[in-house]
Order: structure tokens, then C-alpha cells, then sequence
């Protein structure tokens, strides 16, 4: 997967097909892809129990083994109690072929999923030696002597498999308990993401011998909803089985991810790029990438590609659009800076837009839009400049100019100008990340212009 | 609460005193508060198996539950299946006191929650006359007709206690099973949390008659590690027992949480102040709001009190200090705008930093920072300019200057200059939000001396 999950929005989306209800675990899922293995997923912390902490890792670890078609039918949360974990995973170990935990693998006394799993097996702890003079290297390298606390991170249950942690101190396992394997994995998502990837589902698909590749792509858009991708590609939607289709939708962006299954990786990928390429001829100018990559990544890499460089002046966005640019590391390659006129007088005193032109058309205008481009360009010397104003809400609209309203301009090198008129929906602080990925979409579509244009 | 609970950071926090271990759920529970009942709680809905859906309903019933005492054990999500609901249902009804169930009442075949209560109990589904009667007003309404699938929402297992749906067509019910009450709750998240708070919290504080009042006071700090607060607050959350001490970290911030029994509301509320007023002067200049305010909106609140002005002048940050301000509405009644100077020309031509200066110090360097700050001030007209300077990283560091070094400066109405030297710890993103926030906080703090001194 080339995004990571964080808290995305529910998707409502329906299929209309009934028959397909009748596939477990349930409407979502693809029976092209079921592996016949059944998983569930315990997460351990007391913070789970107390609210103080949402769960990322569940729906991280449940995307996975979908991804891998094997189906979970029960995941739950328990704290950090050497009973209460065992009870979970020796009631799961017998209802799924798979008991994927996660957390309570820290060095303190708190951390006993390692006990409790040991107890469950019958097993005692184990001292790895390797991993107990990898812990100490890794303490003398920060000059500090390794306590008897994170010492613990070297025990083992006994016959355990000892998962290798590339991000952290605490290495994962896998047990088998009964005819269940028992995997534990640290509870910090940095850790256990690349740990579930690399280590843990490997090791279950070679273990259950699923030797079919799979395959996902990811189609990124922005700048249109969720309806009217649904609109021009329901088609697509409801008749793809393998590859599949997911939408997903994220802070004002829609992802389309394709995912295919076949024998080798590389007919997988074959079978996923003719799908992908009738989606993107779908979606169209709405697509900015179709590797993962974010908004921000595939502006800058255009930008770089092409030797261009870039500007801002940002009025209702407040700064969002510089931010976005400058998430990306390497940005001052390509990004000059942006000027944050929130005032009128920095308008007109840092952008050069005359105060008549305000005056007869207001700050949200397109007129000033596209002075403000134009002097961001100029200032800031950039090849490109791109420019927003806006009424971000929840107060200051009008009947003409309703919250919501939003122009973006973009002036490129020969000084032509571009400017869009959008109506964004959503409360303020989605209407100025809406505005920001308009003005970086506006951006790349230039870019990409110069590029077949010549 | 003052606060919205999003996607906090796991908490590493410790307790060095093992006998806490003892108490219920875990480390971070308290036993002054206990009621002596537990919960479990049931999320329901294929979709979370599938991981393409975050559950935010478990942790906002655990905090509700917490809040009122209540201890949760264990928690699980199952798909939308009748037989796995029901062996769901019946395991947390021997375990809890409550089992609290969430999703799975809608007007679908797919929606099954009620028919597998109905089974564990062992009693039929009834239709509710009132209910149907609401139902059928509420389409009629829209125009409609209503659908036999939406009748199905009137029907309630025989004995439950309905609990009516402000914002939505299902309404919940509450049941006994066995010595355990089951309460079922709507899926989406408005239509959940209120009927939580309203119906369902009520009912199970009065059937227990859990007649205390609980009060909570957030206090909000910036620009402190969670290890620094505890080394500061370590004796008083150990002995804080009513009210109690929670800490939990977010983006950068930790928040101190003090929560108080008693009999009364205004009681809770005055044994809280006490211990909110200690912890205030331990953490000192770190705090920025007892009243659950976010950085920007107090940074906002206090500028405009003053009647003072704000500019930035930023580089690593990118222009995400604009956007935090820009994030209040009604910003623009302080904010002047901020110049996003990334690369040095930019800092030269915009900010009237001079060339030399930039050849002697380094782009990042406090001789800098103030500088950016005095030509932001002269340049937005404001009565306050802060400036932050830094090395985001990845890559870019150096012995001297290394990742994560910035320099934040703030300019006074009398030119009067305070420049920070911070190592702030964190990949770019997070280095970059805590620049941002100490840029912030150092607004704050400057604002606030003003009020004090006149």
C-alpha cells in the first residue's frame, strides 16, 4: 500500500448486488480473493480500555490480511493484564487459524503479552542471546547501560520465531498454540506496520502456502467527491471481481485503490494496470497519481522534472498551501515561499494589488486572485505562482459570496492566467484544506501541461 | 470534556509503583472513582473488519464509561452476522454488568444486532406501536412511503427499554440479559454519542445509582515533554486519588486531565480547582489553557484582549504557523499574514534580512530569526512579529547545526527581541508542528507578560 491508514471516513458505499452479502465476512469482501484462513486481532493496552487512545492499529492490521484474503471475523481490546490477554488469545487461538496481537511488547512491567502467550502455550520465557547483545549495542551506542527492564525485551516464549524489529527495541514473534499461530507484534504503528508487512504476513502466506500474488495500486485524486467518482466508474465498480476496486475517502480526497491476484506478482500487476488505466481514463483530470504518491510528493517531483519554481500568496488558506508544499522534504529545490495576506493592506502592500481593484471587486474575486499570483510571482521570483482567496466561514459570507466560495489562480512563465471559481462544501478548516489541494492540483496540471505541451 | 479526542499517540507512561498494577483495567484507572461495575463494549459492523473504517465509537464509550467510573475489560468488534453477535453478546453478558453494542440497528438485511440480542435472550422481537407511528410520520414528511425494511426498526427483544433517536430513525433499546443490562446503540457516531450521554449513561448511573458527580478540567500545555511533566507533577499524580490525574499526549502537546467525584457537581468542580491551581504553578509557563482552548484559539483570544497585532516570518515551517493562527475564525481581527521566506533570496528581498549576516550566521541561526522577525514586523505593519528558523530534516543537518535544530524569535511593539534555541526531537512533520508551536507559545507568553506588566 503506498498511503497509510489513518482515521479515514466511513464509506457508506453500498453494493447493490444482494448476492454479494452472502460472502463472508460480508458485503466487502471479494470471494476471488478468500485464501480459505481466518484471522482475529487482539490490541492490548489499557489506554484502549480507558478511551484515551483510538485504535489505528486494528483497521491497519485487518487492511492487511483483507488485502491477503484471509478473513477476520472478530477482533477485540484488552489491557495490560497477563490474565485478561491469555483468556483473549486462547479464546481466539480456537475459533481462528491466526491470532495477530498487538502491543504490550515494551520493556516495562506493564508489557506482559509476551507472559501472557507463553502461559497460554504451556512454554516458558526464553533469553535470545542475539537479541539481548543487539539491545546492549543499541544501548551503548546512545552511551547509556541497558536496564533489567529492557532486558525483557530479549525473552521469548520457548519454540517462538523471533520476528526482528528494524524501527525499535522490542522484537515480534509467532507461537503456534494448538493449530493456531500466534503472532505478537510491538504496539507503536511505525513499528508494527513495516513488521506486519515484512515479516508477519509473509510468514503466514508462505505458512498457508498462499503462493498467488497480490497486488494493489492506488489511483489518487482530488478536487471531486466521492459521488461523482462513484457517477463514472459504478460500472467499473460493480463488474470488477479480480482485480477489485475499494474507494476510500480521506480529508477532502477520494482514493481508488485496485487490487488484482494472480499466480506471480507480475501477472497480478498486469492484470491491475489494464483496470488502472480505465479508471484513470474515467476519472481524469482529477488523477494526480497512481503510485502512491501524495499531492504535495507529485507537485514537487513535476516541478523538479520540469525546472520550474514555485510561489504563493494565500489569503483564506492562512499558510496551508506553503505547509502542504514544504511537507515534502527537498521542497526548497523548487519552492520559493508564500506570501500570507490575510489583510487587505498586505494585499495590496506585499502583492501589489491595487486597492481599486479590491475596492470594485472584493477580496474574493477572481480579479484578486489573479493580481495576488501575479505579485507572489513577482516577489517571491518564481517560474510559477498560485494564488488564493476565499471565505473559509463559519461567519462572513453573503448571498453573492456564501462560505465557501473560493477563487484559485495560478500564473505560469508567459504570465497567462488560470483562475478557478469552486463552492467547497465542509466547515472551515476543510474548506481551507479543500482550497490548498485545489491550488496545489492547479499547479500540477500546469506543470504537466508544459510538459506534453513542450 | 474541552477537547475532541482524535488519533492520540500511544502513551508510554509509567507508573513506578507496581501496586498500582493491582487495580482495575490497568495502570491508568482509578480507584477512587471505581463504581465497582464493568462494561464491555460490542462494535458491530462488517466493515471494521475489513479495516476500512477506524473505530472512534469504542474509545468515545470507554472515556464516557471512564468518566462515570465505570471499567471496561475487554472490547471487540464483530461483523454483521447474527450468530457471531449472539456469541459475542452472551460472552460480555457473563463477563460485565453492561454490555454496551454499537452499529448494527439500520433499516438493511444486513442490520441484525436486534434479532441477536432478541436470540441471547431468548425472547421474540415485538413491534412498538409509538414507534412505528414516528416512523411512519417522519417518511411521510420526505414524501415517502415507508419500506417494510424500515419497519423493521420498530420492532424492540419483549422487556427492552426503548431509547428514542433525536438525530436519527433507529432508535436503541436496553435489555436485561441474564444479570448483565445490554444496551444497543445506533452506528453513527451523531447519532451514538448522543444517545450515549443522554440515555444510555443515565440510565446505567441510575440503575446502579452511581448518584456522585464527575467533573473533568483539561489542562493544556505546549513546548514540554511528556517526561519533563512528569517529572515535575511525578509526586501529585501519584497521590492524586479524587480528584485523579491523567496525561495524555497529542500532536506534539500533552494535556493534563484532572478528574473529581462528589456528590454534588459544584463540588466535583471546587476539588478539582484546587488540584488544577497546583499543577498549574508545577508546570508553570508551559500551561497556555485550563479551559480546554487549543494553542491557536488562546494565542487569538489573548492578542485581541490586548488589542496587539500578529505577523510570522517562517522558513522550515513553511507557513504552517499562519495556518495554526488562521485556523480560529475571526483570525483576521489580529493576524496580519504571514511571509513564508523559504529560500534566502526570499529572505533577503521580502524580510530585509542583509546577505552578510545570512553569510556569517547561517540561514539558521538566532542572528537570522531576529532579523526575519523585525522585517515581518516592518513589513505586515504588526504590533508582534515571531520568526521561526530551523533544520526540518531529514537530511540537511550538520555536526554543528544538526535535524531538529530551530530558532524561533519574536519582536516586540517596543523592538525588543526574545530568541529561542530548540532541539526539537521528531521526523520533519513533527519537528516542523513543534517549531510551529513554540512559535506560537512564545506569542503567547510575550502577549501574556503584556497584560501583567501593564
Amino acid at each position: 500500500m503506498g498511503f497509510r491508514l489513518s482515521c479515514w471516513s466511513p464509506r457508506p458505499r453500498m453494493q447493490a448486488d444482494p448476492k454479494s452479502q452472502s460472502h463472508s465476512p460480508g458485503a466487502g469482501s471479494d470471494p476471488a480473493r478468500a485464501s480459505g484462513r481466518s484471522a482475529e486481532i487482539i490490541t492490548i493496552g489499557t489506554e484502549l480500555l480507558l478511551g484515551q487512545l483510538v485504535d489505528t492499529n486494528t483497521p491497519a492490521i485487518a487492511a492487511e490480511l483483507a488485502e491477503n484474503g484471509i478473513d477476520v471475523y472478530r477482533t477485540c481490546s484488552v489491557g495490560d493484564n497477563r490474565v485478561r490477554i491469555a483468556e483473549a488469545v486462547r479464546e481466539a487461538a480456537s475459533r481462528a487459524d491466526a491470532v495477530m496481537c498487538a502491543g504490550g511488547l515494551g520493556p516495562t512491567v506493564d508489557d506482559v503479552t509476551r507472559d501472557a502467550i507463553a502461559d497460554v502455550a504451556g512454554v516458558a520465557l526464553l533469553r535470545d542471546e542475539r537479541v539481548a547483545d543487539d539491545l546492549r549495542r543499541y544501548f551503548a551506542g546512545l552511551g547509556r547501560t541497558m536496564s533489567a527492564n529492557n532486558e525483557r525485551q530479549a525473552l521469548f516464549p520457548a519454540g517462538a520465531i523471533i520476528l526482528e524489529n528494524p524501527h525499535g527495541t522490542a522484537p515480534g514473534f509467532a507461537l503456534d498454540v494448538g493449530s493456531a499461530i500466534v503472532i505478537a507484534l510491538p504496539g507503536p504503528p511505525r513499528e508494527l506496520l513495516p513488521m506486519l508487512r515484512e515479516k508477519a504476513v509473509p510468514l503466514l502466506r508462505s505458512r498457508w502456502n498462499l503462493a498467488a500474488a497480490i497486488v494493489s495500486r492506488i489511483i489518487r485524486t482530488a478536487g471531486v467527491s466521492e459521488s461523482e467518482i462513484d457517477r463514472r466508474i459504478d460500472d467499473l465498480f460493480r463488474s470488477a471481481e479480480n482485480p477489485s476496486i475499494a474507494v476510500l475517502t480521506h480529508d477532502g480526497e477520494v482514493i481508488v485503490k485496485v487490487t488484482g491476484k494472480a499466480a506471480t506478482a507480475e501477472d497480478a500487476r498486469s492484470l491491475c494496470d489494464g483496470l488502472v488505466a480505465q479508471l484513470v481514463a474515467r476519472l481524469g483530470e482529477c488523477v494526480y497519481s497512481t503510485d502512491g504518491a501524495s499531492l504535495p510528493e507529485t507537485v514537487g517531483r513535476c516541478l523538479r522534472e520540469r525546472g520550474l519554481t514555485l510561489a504563493a500568496a494565500e489569503s483564506c488558506t492562512g499558510g496551508l498551501v506553503g505547509a502542504l508544499v514544504t511537507s515534502v522534504a527537498g521542497a526548497s529545490d523548487y519552492f520559493r515561499g508564500s506570501i500570507v495576506a490575510y489583510g487587505n493592506r498586505a494585499k495590496t502592500q506585499l502583492l501589489d494589488v491595487a486597492p481599486p481593484l479590491i475596492e470594485r471587486h472584493g477580496a474574493v474575486s477572481a480579479e484578486v486572485a489573479a493580481a495576488m499570483a501575479e505579485g507572489a510571482k513577482a516577489a517571491l521570483e518564481a517560474s510559477l505562482a498560485v494564488a488564493v482567496t476565499g471565505i473559509a466561514g463559519p461567519s462572513g459570507g453573503t448571498q453573492d459570496k456564501p462560505v465557501g466560495l473560493v477563487y484559485v489562480a495560478l500564473v505560469g512563465e508567459d504570465h497567462t492566467c488560470t483562475v478557478q471559481r469552486l463552492q467547497l462544501p465542509g466547515a472551515r478548516d476543510m474548506v481551507q484544506r479543500r482550497a490548498a489541494l485545489a491550488a496545489l492540483l492547479l499547479v500540477l496540471r500546469t506543470c504537466r501541461e508544459k510538459r506534453t505541451g513542450g
